[in-house]
C-alpha cells in the first residue's frame, strides 16, 4: 500500500550522551519530525511511502532529503525552496533530570511554505492513505489549510484519510488549536492521540472515569473512543497512554477501537534511549495494521510494540523490521542474543 | 550574596564510557574538586562565588582556570605557581564492578601551597561566605593552617564560614584527621558531613541508634545534629546519608538541623551517570537555601534534590540552575520531555 | 598453573552504543573468542594462559595476536596461514530489542586448519591444562578431531582436560552436534554448560524437575550433574542458569558438583554493558578455581561472580583481576568509589 | 539519462586518520566498490543511475543498500541472497608510508552470482548506458560472462556501453586477465583506462613513446587511443595518467580521443584525503559528459576536475555536484569561503 | 588598556575534519564572530576585553555566554532576549575544493536588537577603545545606527575608536553598503580593511597600481592609505593582502600606515587548520600594539604573526598568547618542539 | 639477536588533531619513553626486545605494561612499585606554531628508583645488546649510575653496549650533563645523537666546518665522528640532521661511520604526523643493522628510513616492520596503494 504524509522535517542536534547543551563541544545531528518519521517507519515495515514537504534548496536541505531517501522514502514532492531549515536542540534528560528542547523553526522552508505550493491531485495519483498531523497544521494558517485541501483530495481520489492529534503548547495556545484541529479531525478516518490531548483538543470529559497507575482505565477509553466516533465521525480511534516515572523510564500502552470492535494493549515498561518519534512508531503501527488488514487486537498489539521499540533506537527514526516488532508484540522481549 | 570556597583544582582523567583504564586509548579530561565544585555550583545559582587555590603558570593550569571561568567563577584569587597540577584518575564503574581512583596528587602546585601565600584580608573582603571542606586540611598542615587562617579571618570580617567534613582515607589516617578536623569544624558556622564521618571524626557514637535501610533514623539524625552543635559550636548541622547499591544506583537523603528546626529531605532512589561532586552539589544546595534564607524543610529538599540532580551529569561540576533544582524538589522528577 | 586453550579468535564489529547497523559509519573493532577469551580471563587472574589458533598473515592478523599478547596470554603457538580471519558483526540490543548477530566466519584461517596442523605433544609440553569448547568442534570436523587428539595427548601427559559445551544453532544442527560433542564430553574432566545445551547435547531429561523462576531447582542440578558423571565420566561439572528479563537485564546463578560435594552460587541481577564472554569468565572461573584447590562452594562463588562481572566490561574479554571477582564473591557489589 | 552500472558493493573497513591497523579500536566503515561510485557519482550530477548487484539479505547487506539509496542511486535491481558482502580492510598510508589493502572478498554475494541471475532485457528496459568494469570480470567466469551478456543485451536494446579496464592483479594474473578484458573492451563504445592497463592488458607497446614528468607524451596518448579505436573498436578512448608523489600527493591528468577529435587536460597537483573511487570518479566524468554532449576538451577538462575533486572527499564515494566539478574545471580551485 | 567591542555571536556548526554536509552525523560546534574573536584575542594578550551584544535567554545562549567567558571576555553587558541565536554551517573544503558557508543567522537576537538597546554612556564608561565591523552594519540599519552611536559616545567619552571594514556580499549588495560603511570609516581612528573592501566600499581605485603575486604593491598600498586618511580622517590605516592558493594554502602579508611612518610584514605561506576569524587575528593584533604602543614596524610584524597563526588554531577563536605571537613575529616558525 | 634497553615509560597526554590544552575536553593517552620507543621498534623488526624499567602497581602502570607487551616486549623485568607514572602533555603545534611539551614527571616510579634495584647480571643473562640513553641518566644520579653499571655488567659478559645522547635541556643543564655523559658515552661500543648535542656535550667543535642547508657537511661529519671514536672509543657513530620547517615539515638525513667506512643517507622531506619517538626508530634501524650485519651504506640507509618513517605513525611507538622500512630505504616513497 501508498502512504504520503505531509509535515516538516528538522534538523535535530543533541549533544551527545547525557551532555548538557554547555558542555557540548558537538552535536549529534539527525533529522526527524512527526509525519517524516511515519514514512520511515512504514517504508521499514515494507509499505510504500513517499514524505511531503519543502526545503531549503543548499547542502543542509539536500542533507535532510538524503536521511529520508536512504531509508527508503519516496522524496521526489518534497520542494526545494526557502531559505532555512526547522531546527531544535535536544538536551537528552537522565533520571530525575527532564529533557529540554529549545526550538529554533520560526522562518523555515515549510512554515513559510503556501497552500497553493501543494497539488495534492498530483501528489495523491496512485497513492492509498493521506497522513498528517496537527503539527503541521499548527505551523502557519496556510499549512493547516493545505491539510484541509490534501484530506479533501484524499477523499475525492478514495484514498483514506489519518490524522494524529500532536498538540504541541510551544506552537500554539489551546484556544489557537481547538477549532483547526477540531475542523481536521473531521476530515480524517483515522484519529490517532494521547488521551490527555483528546480531552482537550476535543473537548471530551475524562473526569468523570477512574485512573489506572494514573492513566484512564479501559472502560473510559472505551467512552471517550465512542465519543470521538460519535461527534468527529472517525471510524477508527487509537489512544495512546503513557506515563512517565523518570527521563529514563515509561510505561506505555494503547487502546484501539475500529468500528464495533475494541482492544487494549499490554502496559510495556520501558527503558529510554531516545524517547522522540515514539509516538510515530506508533501511529505507523496503526497505519500499517490498518493497511495489512490486522484483528483490532494484533493491530493494537503491534502498534504498542512498535512505539516501545523505538525508545530503544537513536536519532528519531524508527528503525525497526514489521518482523522484529511482530516478535516483540507476539511475546518476545527477552533480548537474549539469536546464536 | 558572596561566597569564597578554598580548596584544589584537580585535572580527572577517565576512560570513556564504562571502560576500564586498560582499554582506554583516550581519556575524558575535566576538571574538579570539592570546593571548585561547590563555587561552580553557587555561580549556577546565581551566586557570586570566588575560588581560591593555586595553580600551575602553564598550559594545563590555564585550561584549569578557564574551566572555571567558563562557568562564572571569579578567578582572580587562584595563585599561579608551582610545577603541576593534581590528577586524578576515575575509572568508572558499572553494576556490580566498583569505580577505581587513582590519586596521582601528590606534589601539586596546592598541596605545596603555605599558608603565607593566602591573604585572607584581601581574598575575604567583599565576600559575604567562606568555605572549606576537610579535603583542603588533608593535603598538609600548612593547608590545614591556611583554612584556620581564613575562618579566623572570615569571622573577624563578619563572614560565614561552613565546613564539609569530607574524609578521605587516601589522604590521612583517622588519627592524623581527627584532630584537625575537629579544629576546624570548631571555626564554622556550619557543618555538613555524612553520617560515618561524623561519627568517626567527631566521635560521636552512633551506635545506640536504629537504622532505616542501613542509614541513621531520624531521630538518630536528631541526636547526632544535636550533639555536633553542643559539642562544637556549629549552629547548623547537615547530615548526608547515602546507600550504594550497585555502581550505578544509590539511595540519598539528607538531613538538616538549624537552631532548633529541623527536616528530612525525601529519599531518592538516584540513576547514576557521574558519582563524583554529588555531596558538593549538596553542600552548594544547603550554602545557596542559607544565604537566601529557606526555611529548613525546603532546604532539606532542595540541597538533596541539587544532589540527586548531579548523578545525571558527566564531570565533577553541578550545572543545574536553581529553578531546576526547585522543579524537583517541588515534586518533579519524572523527566518527561517540555514541548 | 599453565592453561592451554584451543579454538577460534574472530574480529568483532559493532556499532557504538546501542546503534543499528543501518546507522553506523564506524564499528567498534575487538577481538574475541569463546577460548581466547577464557585464556584472557586466566591470565588476568594470574596464571599463565597459551592460546592455540591460526591466523592469517596479513595485518588484521597481527592485530588479533596483539590483543591477546596485550593482555599477557602466550600466543606463540598461534601459527600463521589461511587468507582470512573469521568475523562478527554485533548490534547490541537495548531493553526489548534483542541483540543482533551476522556470522561471516566461513573460510577463515582456522576453520580451515588440519588437524595435523596441531603437534599437541609440543604444544601441550609444560602445560598443566587443555581447555576448549564445543565452538571448535562445530567448525570442521578436521577441528573436532583436533580437539580429540589434543586431548588424548593432554591424558597421556597427564594434563587435565576440560571441555565448555558451547552448542551454537548457527553453526550446526542438533543432530550433527550430538554424537561429536558426547565424544568429546567423554575425554573431559570437567564439564561446563548450562543447562539447556546439557539436556539437548548430552540427552538428559530435565522436564522431570521442577523450576525456580524458570530454571532448574537445585535438586535438579544434583540430579543431572550427577547423571554427567555417571554417563559421560566427568568427575567435575559445572551448570549455568541464566534467564533474560531485557537485552540490559539478566539474571544469573550457576551449580557446581565435583566428586560427592556440590553447591549453588547466588543468583545476581545483572545489568548488561557486553553480555558476550560472560560464559567464558564463567568457565575462567572454574578452570581457576580448580587449579587454585577452591572449596565447592567458594569455587562456584567466584566463577559466578566472575561471570557478573564480565556483563560490566565492554568487548568480548574480561578484564578483572582474581582480587576483583573475589571481592564480589565475598560480598562486595554495591559499587560503591573508594577513596 | 539513465544509466546502469554493474559490480560488487564492498564493505570498506579504514582505521581513523593515519592509524596503523594495530592502532584502531575502531574501524570507519564505508560502502563503495568501482561501479557503485560511478553509479553514486552520476547520480550527483543529476543523471539516473542504477545499480545491479546482488547482496546478502543480513543487516549489513541492508546498511550498503541504505548507502546507496541516500545518494539517489537506484536499488531496485540489487538481488539479495548468499552470504556475505565482500570486505576489504584500508589502511591509509601518509608521506613515505603507503597505504595497504587487506582484501577479503572470497564468497561474497557477488562472487557467486550467476551470469544467469541477471535478467539483463528486464533489467536495461528504459536505459541508455551499461557500464561495467574489469573488476566486476575478475571475481568470476560467471560474473565476466555476465558483462558479456548485459553488453550484448544493451547493444541489442539501443544503449551505449562503457568498460573501465581497472586491472587488479591481487584478484588474476595478466595471463588469465588479457583475453577476458579484450573480449570486454571489445564489446564497448567507450574505453577507459589508465596508460600501464592499457599497455599491458590490450597488448599495445608504449615503450616507442617520449614521457612526460613519467608519463606518456601527448602524442603517445594520441597514438596509443587510435590504436585501441582500431584494434577494438571503441569509438571513444580516455586514458588517465598518475603519478604519484607520496601517499598524500599525486599528480593527475587525462587524456580522451572521441572520434577524431582528442584533447588532454590540464595537470593537477593533488594533495589526497581520499584516494580510492577517483579513477571511478574520472570514469562517471566521462560517462557525463557523453551523455550531456560536451565538446571534447570540455569533456576530459570536466572529468579531470571530477577525479582530482574526489581526492578531498573521504569514502569511496564522488559527492560533488556538476556544478562544483564545472567550478574547477573551469579555473577554479584557489578554495577560497565564499562569504 | 579596556577594549569594547560590537558584534554577533554566531553558533558555527562543521562536520568534522574534511566531511561533506550529506555526510555528517555530527557536527562540531564552536561559537565566533568577528568582533567576539577580536575580543577573546585581545583578552588572549593579556588585555581587558568585553563584548556586548544580544542573545536569547535559553540553553544554546547560555553556551554562548559560557564559550566568551571560559576565554576571560567581560560578558556583563551581553543583553539576553529574542528567540534565537544566529547560526552558520561550515563545510570545510580541502585542496582544490572550496569551503561552503551556509548562513542561518536572520532573525537571531541580535539582528532584531533596536539602537535603543545599547546605553553606549554606561557601556563604554571606563574604557579605552570601541570596535565594531562592518558585519555588525550590515545586519540591520538598527544596528548599523548603533555602531554610529557608540563611536560618537566614545569620542565624547575620550576612547579611541576602531572599524574592520569586513565588507559581507551575503548580508547585503555594494550599493547598500558603501554609504553606510564610508559614514562608520569616518568615525573611526584606526580603519582595518583588506584592499579589495577598500578598493570597492571606499570608492578608491587599485587599478592603477603594480601587482605582486597578484597583491597591491607597496607603493599602492602607501597611496590607498593616504587616501584613507585624506578622504576619511583615519589616522591610522592597516590594509591586508590574501592570496588563496587552495582550501589548505593561502598567502598573506599587511601594510600599516600610522601618520607619516609605514610598513610592510613579511609575506607568510600558510598551511590552513582554519581560516575562519584569522582577519580578526589581525585586527587583534593591530588594536593590542597601537594600545601597548608598539613601532610602525613591529606592529604590522605582529598584527601579521597573529593572523598567520590563527589558522593553525580550530574554532573562530585565536588562543594564542602576545608571546607566542612575538616569537614568531620576531622571526620563530619553524616549529621545532621545545624539550 | 635480544636487546635489552633501560629507561622510563611515560604517559603521554594530547589533546586530539591541532587542538589547544585549553581546548580539549579529551585527550589521546599512548605511553612513550626513548628507550621503550626502540624496544618496541626492534620488536617490530623482527629482534627480540626486552624492556627495562619501574612502574607503579596500579591500573595505570598496568596498562603502560600491556601497552608494551601488546607489540611483543618483553616487560618481565620491569619492576613495580612507587607511586606514580610519569606524564608528559604533548601540544601538536600545526604549520608556525609549535608544539608545546608541559612535563610532569617528577617523582614517577622509574625517576625514584635505585641502583640497586637493577640486577645486572641477572637481567642481561642471555642479552646480547645493551642500550640507554641520556634521558635514563638525566632523571637521577641513581639512574645515571645505574647506566654505568648495566653498561658494566653488558661488558663483563660480553654484551654490546649503545648509548644515545639524547640530551634534554628541561632535565638538566649542559654543565650537569657534560661530565655524565661523556662517562656514560666511554662505555659504549654505539655512539648516536644528533650534530648539535655531539657538539656541546662531546666538546667537539662543530665551527669549523662547512653547512648544507643548515646542517654539517659529509666532511665534517666525518672529522666529527672520527673525533668521537678517537677520543670516546666507540666504534661506530651515527649522527643525525634534522632542519625544522615547521611543525608539520622537517627535513632529515643521518651520517653513519663504523671504523674506517662511512655513508650519509639520503636527505628525506618529511610530512609530520607525529615526531616524537623518530630519533628512537633511528637509534633502531641502527641497532638493527648492526646487529643484522649490514653494510655502512645499506645500515644508514636502513635508519633514516626507520626515522623518515615513524614520523607517520601516530604515538611514539614506530610500528614499521622491517621489510616496510628496506622498501622505502630501497627506493620506495611514492605511496602508490598496492592493490
Amino acid at each position: 500500500m501508498k502512504f504520503v504524509t505531509f509535515g516538516e522535517l528538522l534538523l535535530r542536534l543533541s549533544p551527545e550522551g547525557v551532555g548538557r547543551f554547555v558542555q557540548a563541544d558537538r552535536f549529534g545531528a539527525v533529522f526527524g519530525g512527526g509525519e517524516a518519521n511515519v514514512a520511515v517507519a512504514l517504508a521499514q515495515f515494507g509499505e510504500e511511502a513517499a514524505f511531503v514537504s519543502r526545503l531549503p534548496a543548499h547542502g543542509i536541505g539536500e542533507a535532510a532529503i538524503c536521511a529520508l531517501r536512504k531509508y527508503g522514502v519516496d522524496v521526489r514532492e518534497v520542494q526545494r525552496g526557502g531559505s532555512r531549515i526547522g531546527i531544535y536542540f535536544l538536551e537528552k534528560g537522565m533520571a530525575q533530570r527532564p529533557s529540554v528542547v529549545v526550538y529554533d523553526r520560526a522562518g523555515s522552508a515549510f512554515a513559510e511554505a503556501k497552500a497553493s505550493d501543494f497539488d495534492w491531485e498530483k501528489i495523491l495519483r496512485g497513492a492509498d492513505w493521506f497522513h498528517f498531523s496537527g503539527i503541521t497544521a499548527a505551523l502557519s494558517p496556510e499549512l493547516a489549510k493545505a491539510c484541509e485541501e490534501g484530506a479533501a483530495a484524499a477523499h475525492r481520489m478514495g484514498l483514506r484519510v489519518s490524522c494524529d492529534l500532536n498538540y504541541r503548547s510551544k506552537l500554539w495556545t489551546e484556544e489557537q488549536a481547538r477549532p483547526v484541529l477540531q475542523r481536521l479531525v473531521r476530515s480524517a478516518d483515522l484519529l490517532i492521540g494521547n488521551e490527555e490531548h483528546i480531552g482537550s483538543m476535543l473537548e471530551i470529559d475524562l473526569s468523570r472515569f477512574e485512573r489506572e497507575e494514573t492513566n484512564l482505565c479501559r472502560e473510559g477509553c472505551e467512552a471517550v473512543a465512542a465519543e470521538v466516533t460519535a461527534r468527529y465521525g472517525c471510524k477508527t480511534v487509537a489512544i495512546t497512554q503513557r506515563r512517565s516515572i523518570t527521563a529514563c523510564e515509561n510505561k506505555f500502552r494503547a487502546f484501539l477501537r475500529r468500528g464495533s470492535e475494541s482492544a487494549m494493549s499490554p502496559r510495556y515498561t520501558i527503558q529510554i534511549a531516545d524517547r522522540v518519534g515514539s509516538g510515530d512508531a506508533f501511529a505507523a503501527g496503526i497505519l500499517y495494521t490498518e493497511a495489512e488488514g490486522f484483528a483490532v487486537q494484533h493491530a493494537v498489539d503491534f502498534a504498542a510494540a512498535s512505539c516501545c521499540l523505538k525508545h530503544s533506537v537513536e536519532g528519531d527514526f524508527s528503525l525497526m523490521t514489521a518482523a522484529e516488532v511482530e516478535a516483540l508484540a507476539s511475546g518476545g522481549g527477552s533480548g537474549a542474543v539469536q546464536r
